[in-house]
């Protein structure tokens, strides 16, 4: 996910914030890892790495809401904003231990890392991914009690922090019962429902990804009531859009741009609002079996999008996109929601749907 | 680890309390999973039956140390033990994901359930086990959040609050920390130093086991200082002897009372002070063969006991243990720490050591 929030804010002050209190946040750690045991401190560096280089669109999103309703507390604010980070993290390496990822943006996340350092002492490659895929467990364990670690550095009032953990909370929760249904779903053959593919989104990603950090950063600002609503429902269209977007771009997009192959997700089977559109068009078969094939070609893949925009999965996909854009938008027409924020949050939506519309 | 505080406490009114409480946040969690999806309510189903039917050690202890140092708000005492009881399971959970293990107790874990149900459903030995190690690896960080849910519905002052944030946190820090010196030592093939393991078996277990949950109910009682820091000290060296007496029992104990095998830990080769004593012993090389040998037999075992009692190494283990219970005990010996309290933790100690030495 990638979202150009640059534009909509001091960017680059908010940005630097954030990395600030990461940097100090996993300095302190390294040196509490190394008073328990100097075996501790590389786990530790494998997870700032696995943290580094992140596009910090969930904080981002806090620092967004916070600035543009009236918060003035910016280290606070970035408290809150690298708790999401961290979240994020914790997230994406259990993900990884979950679909057998040892490779995340090009490099070794943890479980690689951890898996190529036994290869390279000699360790047979079944042990090694073993020892692979438990350093990704525990890592993500330490990310995830570091996000409330982090939410609890924060300096705000008992109601607002009460507040603060519950979203948190309720971001986890949410999280883990999309990733729920995700792993139920992958595991049949047949393709899951449009309805249970946007369901799935907006629970494993959505959530976590818009709406909490939206709501978190206008809790902490004091926003109204009605603000705080009108975010969390723009969040919930948001994310579901992006999701949509992100998956038309994934087997669409240009790569230079994406920056992933374009048949990954055909390769491995994705379950998306495009495959679900065409598996109920009589052009499935032609393509169903190629779907998810390890030995997918880049002909094989040409051929899939040939198929996935003459059924109209492309555009109806795109459609559906755009559709929960509106959506989204439509929640931010409240004149408790400021005029500055609302343009904000419209300029990131749309020039992702516009993305995949010059696609 | 069994812990026989029924004698040291009003033990049934306290595990009442504690069961409570965990009846009630499992009620609560398993709604807010239906209201997620249908899916989740299986996860979380699992999740409460792998806490069912432990000992509640760590929640008793909170429970003695909150009601001998004059602690009368019950209620929050329980939210408190059982955070304790949550984090345990989560320890627990992702310790079988990365043991590979699918049966606690003699029942399947939460791996093993999905690995099973997966079966049913005629998925291959391969992707059910790894749908089995991926609901671990969620319900696990379920249960770790929890923890933290369960601390924050605490009623207590905010500076009682931070400091029992702290102590979990701490647990959670140090355990992992443990854990991963423990996945670094069983990678290697040479028995590791008494020191290190000794070491290992601290940082993964008393600190957790003992330590907090001894500190958090001395914490949320008021009591001073000097009571935390005793309590504390007592923790760290009771966790040890407790753990060498377990190694002990391990291998030496009858298994109607231990109830598991006298030989897994023989079979799957686990680092102990025994063995790290005999494998400095001439005998070393008439057992080093067996220990960790799948295709052990009771023969094998026995004749292993044989020699572990014959170079000195169960004897040794055994004094290690009573040595660092003495230690533990000194610690209380402060005008500080009530008298009741100080008999109800040296009667639990010694309990366990005399176990042992009767064995």
């Amino acid at each position: 996910m990638n979202l150009n929030v640059d534009h909509a804010l001091k960017g680059n002050t908010d940005l630097e914030l954030i990395e600030d209190v990461l940097q100090r946040f996993f300095i302190d750690a390294k040196l509490r890892a190394v008073s328990v045991n100097a075996t501790y401190l590389e786990l530790w560096e494998a997870l700032e790495r696995a943290t580094a280089g992140g596009k910090r669109s969930r904080p981002r999103l806090v620092m967004l809401a916070y600035r543009q309703l009236g918060g003035t507390d910016f280290p606070s604010a970035a408290q809150l904003a690298a708790s999401y980070e961290l979240l994020h993290s914790a997230l994406l390496i259990h993900d990884d231990v979950i679909d057998r990822d040892f490779v995340r943006r090009g490099n070794p996340n943890v479980s690689g890392h951890y898996r190529n350092r036994a290869l390279r002492a000699g360790v047979p490659p079944v042990p090694a991914e073993h020892a692979g895929v438990s350093a990704g467990v525990l890592a993500g364990d330490l990310a995830l009690s570091s996000a409330f670690r982090l939410l609890r550095s924060i300096d705000a009032p008992a109601a607002v922090r009460r507040r603060l953990d519950e979203i948190l909370d309720d971001a986890i929760f949410c999280s883990v019962g999309g990733e729920v249904l995700d792993i139920e779903f992958s595991r049949t053959a047949d393709m899951p429902s449009l309805e249970n593919i946007t369901k799935t989104a907006h629970q494993k990603t959505s959530v976590y990804s818009f709406e909490a950090p939206l709501q978190a950063g206008a809790v902490l600002a004091g926003a109204p009531d009605p603000v705080v609503t009108a975010l969390t429902s723009f969040g919930r269209y948001a994310g579901i859009a992006y999701q949509l977007a992100d998956d038309v771009l994934g087997v669409f997009g240009k790569e230079s741009r994406t920056g992933k192959t374009t048949w990954g997700d055909l390769r491995e089977g994705k379950r998306t609002a495009l495959l679900a559109y065409a598996a109920a068009r009589p052009e499935w078969s032609s393509i169903a079996a190629l779907i998810g094939s390890a030995g997918m070609t880049a002909a094989d893949a040409e051929y899939i999008r040939s198929v996935l925009v003459a059924c109209g999965a492309k555009e109806y996909a795109i459609s559906l996109a755009t559709e929960n854009a509106h959506l989204a938008v439509m929640h931010l027409q409240s004149d408790d929601v400021p005029a500055d924020l609302r343009s904000s949050l419209e300029g990131m939506l749309f020039s992702v749907i516009s993305d995949v519309n010059s696609n």
